[in-house]
């Protein structure tokens, strides 16, 4: 066990700062320390956060970590979106709502960025909710933005995933129609005392008559008001009903595997763009492909074939 | 030359649209074709459409189209957005538009998903974009909603980015921080007949100004009401000069380069994650593998070297 490790393991937030910027990094020093913390973690609780811009997804997480926290709970939080409050561009009641959660020593906030030619994230975030899980958090918020593969990708990591909506938004109903929908477990409709409450829930009850199988769990609809923390108890109620519904079963186990699948397969594809894009052995190789590309003499599937046949056994 | 490349290369549509389809599907007829058409691409110019979602993107591309085809070009569009008109939820206004064009014989819409665990929808996003420029199209446009990481990586193909915004949307400003900013070469203001137009302009004025360099192109800043057809020759006409200025320097030889170099990553990535997690004789390794993960007895970092020393050289 490392220095590192074992303040992350005891809940150090200085170290578990500092080893997710490992991982974000992509410092060697990330696998190593995250070989060292694996058969620490699997124990948190993982809830994922989705929903467009301006559903006022930060506000209802600051809302669930303190109802959480008030039920005894240490609280880790992920926001994987640009556009995130968490991110710097905070209205003032979300930045007083955050500072009070910021000084408590057992939530732990942090945002990630979403950008790089080599893409990437991804394999930060799941390393980000493992590091928090190994440190003993009970539960692991990831917010993300809900649209777009990466998106998509990400909240595979939730053990319970929340799809946020509000009133009168007309594009909510067209997210959920493009697929959000598949991945929901609780639609919370955050804003409920705006106009348009009851047509927004009576359009969500109605797609999911459409595909409600008979005997299996409904999806339930909460009305929240974050800002003014109504209806945030009975949202919590609702991811431990969850919860005991995915233990009755063999959901739960399955859906942690293919969280552990997906994070495989991002490891696999940086070590492997790495290799390929950076080495500076491969990176010649690639250059002169490309002039022959531009120049039209060579086409993208014949230069890949030449490459991976450079790597591949 | 095979029967279906040879379509293609007459600009039939339907060959086009099955084309598209083999590469979305990752058929592998998609590489042979593909290669087949390269020597005839690169004479198109790419124009990508990025912002948020309810900027009206999709109006505001359906009457670029309309201006461009009033100028003699023939015009392809692919819209890499699960919340796009394209894709299903035209609103009634839009979808007459729509109907219009796609009868047009010189216009070739394409809309295209952004889901599946092994990503790699981007691959099939850069093929559709070489697809229509063998087929003769003088102008494609790529449509996407401009947040995360696919969306970013997809707009690298194109030539000229615009980034389109709406008055009073509190979320355009904080998005253009967020980092869309870098990958802009046009604003678009669209709904400019709203109140808060003049905010929304000198907002992005002044960030403009803070990222002045002197003596360098400065992005320009159009108002456009698409509904109404007002702004867009005014916008094409931007894009013209925007063409030049790239052929007057080496930007636009080093942004295409970019672009194949972005095609080669995502065709070799497609390949080794296939390779890895489809190909029978790995996925048991990768099942056996991810059982020992679940029982914590192995760590994804460890695993995934496990499994790159069976593929390696």
């Amino acid at each position: 066990m490392s220095e590192l490790s074992e303040r992350v393991l005891r809940g150090d937030h200085r170290a578990i700062a500092r080893m997710i910027s490992y991982s974000e990094d992509g410092d060697p020093r990330a696998a190593e320390e995250m070989k060292l913390l694996h058969p620490h973690a699997g124990n948190a609780y993982v809830i994922g956060v989705t929903g467009v811009m301006g559903a006022g997804k930060s506000t209802l997480i600051c809302e669930l970590a303190r109802e959480f926290r008030s039920r005894g709970k240490k609280v880790g939080v992920v926001a994987v979106d640009p556009t995130s409050p968490f991110t710097g561009g905070a209205l003032l009641g979300d930045r007083i709502r955050m500072n009070e959660l910021v000084s408590d020593p057992d939530i732990f906030i942090r945002s990630m960025g979403t950008r790089g030619m080599l893409g990437g994230i991804a394999s930060a975030v799941f390393d980000a909710v493992e590091i928090l899980d190994a440190s003993g958090k009970d539960i692991v918020i990831v917010e993300t933005v809900g649209v777009g593969q990466a998106e998509v990708d990400v909240i595979k990591v939730a053990d319970t995933t929340m799809v946020v909506l509000v009133p009168g938004l007309g594009d909510s109903i067209q997210t959920i129609k493009a697929g959000i929908m598949e991945i929901a477990d609780i639609f919370v409709v955050n804003k409920a005392d705006r106009p348009g409450i009851e047509r927004a829930v009576a359009e969500i009850e109605s797609l999911l008559d459409l595909v409600q199988v008979p005997g299996q769990r409904r999806i339930p609809i909460i009305q929240t008001v974050a800002r003014d923390r109504k209806g945030v108890p009975e949202l919590v109620n609702e991811v431990e009903k969850h919860l005991s519904h995915l233990k009755g079963t063999d959901i739960f186990e399955k859906r942690r595997r293919v969280r552990y699948e997906a994070e495989l397969v991002e490891i696999i594809r940086k070590k492997l763009m790495n290799l390929i894009f950076d080495e500076t052995v491969f990176r010649e190789k690639v250059d002169t492909l490309l002039d022959r590309i531009q120049e039209r003499k060579l086409d993208p599937y014949s230069a890949a074939d030449e490459i991976l046949s450079n790597v591949l056994k």
